[in-house]
């Protein structure tokens, strides 16, 4: 049994990577893991949660379980008000990089609310391999698992990735200075989407390898968009 | 001058509305206050901040300021890491409804970096008339003037409504249960946007006043997108 100590640990990527688990949190993520079969070693949950959930009951059975108060599960969530449920679960195993299926790479992304809402958006578009550079956040991450409500386990792909491993692909990337997707469409091969950071957009080394770089039109004001909305879009036209 | 009592207490609605003042936090929000002529009533700033930053000094002449420290401002701050600028701004009067330019109207939307994104998204998209119903999250809230960056200052109007004073528009309604836009369209009137709550959607007695119910193609997996996203790739159809 994995003690509370451990459990806490997990917010940090070392301790993560050491014990090869990560925190769920919330009833979404919880059910997705439970029907991806994902690896959940241990659940904790409040009384109040298991009576205004009752279907919990019947995945109690092989899975260790506890019954906490909710300031136990605070003090383990990445949220300041967690739902009463929270598992700590084995970080997924993954196919290898499959090259004949497109790509999202990810390069220097920093806030975890904007990777978790890129990985549940990139599966909605069937796009299902994440890489990301090594300065990014780790996608395992308690608040990047949040807010992906349960998306990790419909990836067959996520890992750190360098520019060399993706050279095969049509490589293109989100750029303000960038021409409309229309304009660069259609492409010969696979393509890997490039989304750079929230504040310094895509780094300097990265885009010498793009190929095309891709903008969504300015009809109104402001200097740029969510990093998630603008991959939204793009994957939204990519897919089309 | 406003105490530090005052300005805490700025956290809150109530208080909000009391002072007519909102507090601006981060770089990118500043700027696009000062830009937009935002009546500014008090900056405050830390000597780190004015060093990386030599521009803050010619906009302190007219405003009021203090240099404090970080910890000073952390108190202040809806995030954890701030960056050394906040200031405290009147909230801005917005021209009257008008009802020859679209609309984007909120039902009961929960989540502060949503709403920022939201209204970042839209004044990207020249749509710059914002309604919400009742039970919404209030858009001066810091976490929502944070995550817009600045946008809030793009808007022609922002403020609540009810189902009635919509009623002239065509309604559009986001559910996953609706068609393409491109089945839907084009549009004889000026549109309205309803986005719903994000974990009940559109709450039965506006769905009742939708005329037309849209949805985003789902191609992979997943229950639903984000609602910023959601919004951004409809606006991105809407406006094209």
């Amino acid at each position: 049994m994995i003690n509370q100590k451990q459990i806490k640990s997990l917010h940090q990527k070392k301790y993560r990577e050491h014990y090869n688990l990560f925190i769920i949190e919330g009833v979404r993520s919880f059910i997705s893991a439970v029907e991806a079969n994902a690896k959940i070693k241990l659940i904790f949950y409040t009384i109040e949660f298991s009576k205004k959930n009752p279907w919990l009951k019947k995945k109690l059975y092989q899975i260790p379980n506890k019954i906490v108060s909710i300031e136990e599960i605070k003090k383990l969530s990445p949220v300041k008000s967690p739902s009463g449920i929270l598992a700590i679960c084995e970080i997924p195993e993954f196919n290898l990089l499959d090259k004949k299926k497109n790509l999202i790479y990810l390069d220097s992304l920093s806030d975890p609310g904007n990777l978790g809402t890129i990985i549940r958006t990139a599966t909605w578009f069937g796009v299902s391999q994440i890489g990301y550079s090594k300065k990014s956040i780790d996608p395992f991450n308690p608040k990047v698992v949040r807010s992906a409500m349960g998306s990790h386990f419909n990836l067959s792909w996520l890992g750190e990735l360098s520019l060399n491993d993706i050279k095969e692909y049509e490589i293109i990337g989100a750029d303000h200075r960038g021409k409309s997707l229309e304009e660069v469409q259609p492409f010969n091969n696979k393509w890997a989407l490039v989304m750079g950071n929230e504040s310094h957009g895509i780094s300097d080394n990265i885009k010498k390898a793009i190929k095309h770089l891709v903008s969504i039109p300015k009809i109104g004001e402001g200097e740029s968009l969510n990093v998630g909305v603008s991959m939204g879009i793009l994957l939204h036209e990519l897919t089309k």
